[in-house]
């Protein structure tokens, strides 16, 4: 088994056409031998945000913290706090945003074949 | 897309052997449409504990609040604190114990087949 701290994760700017202000730390993944899905954890500084964009994989999410939006095909910007929970279906366009004054920090696991 | 709070999802006393003080809800599932996993989130009371045993699909796990340890195959008591990461392999002997005064809370991400 393993224990990990997020602050003993590494932290690497998140570099896609489309992202602004996110950093990405990948807690349990693929060199950990996880044999189905991993692990990573978004940082978006205020005014922050993720690609808006689609892929074949699913993602599961937890917020940590902060206040964002999950942005929907429509532009539908749908809330989503600390404490709450989403489901981006595989093909499904979504865009994370950080819409508050802190860190909006999100786990977001993925099948290992996308982390 | 789904987003969905804690408190909307019902909880329910984890009926296994060996099991003390424990609820689960799952949160995001196979009935949500999941392709791949699941994220359950256990309420462990002060004392509380899962059971001490081992199967063939892994946990991901984040600790959402609380003071547990993760026990091991060979009885380690593994401090685990909300805000910490686990990863517990297939077939690992494990389990999970609140050693604090308040619940221990924690999201356990498995394969949808042992959700």
């Amino acid at each position: 088994m393993i224990i990990r701290k997020l602050d003993d994760v590494a932290a690497a700017p998140v570099a896609m056409d489309g992202v602004e202000g996110a950093m990405r730390q990948l807690v349990l993944g693929a060199a950990d031998g996880v044999p189905n899905f991993s692990l990573r954890v978004f940082t978006l500084e205020p005014g922050g945000h993720t690609p808006c964009h689609s892929h074949a994989s699913e993602h599961l999410n937890y917020v940590i913290s902060g206040q964002g939006t999950l942005m929907d095909a429509d532009g539908k910007a749908n809330p989503l706090a600390a404490g709450e929970f989403a489901f981006v279906q595989p093909d499904e366009t979504h865009q994370f945003r950080n819409v508050g004054n802190a860190p909006f920090v999100f786990i977001c696991a993925v099948p290992k074949e996308y982390e």
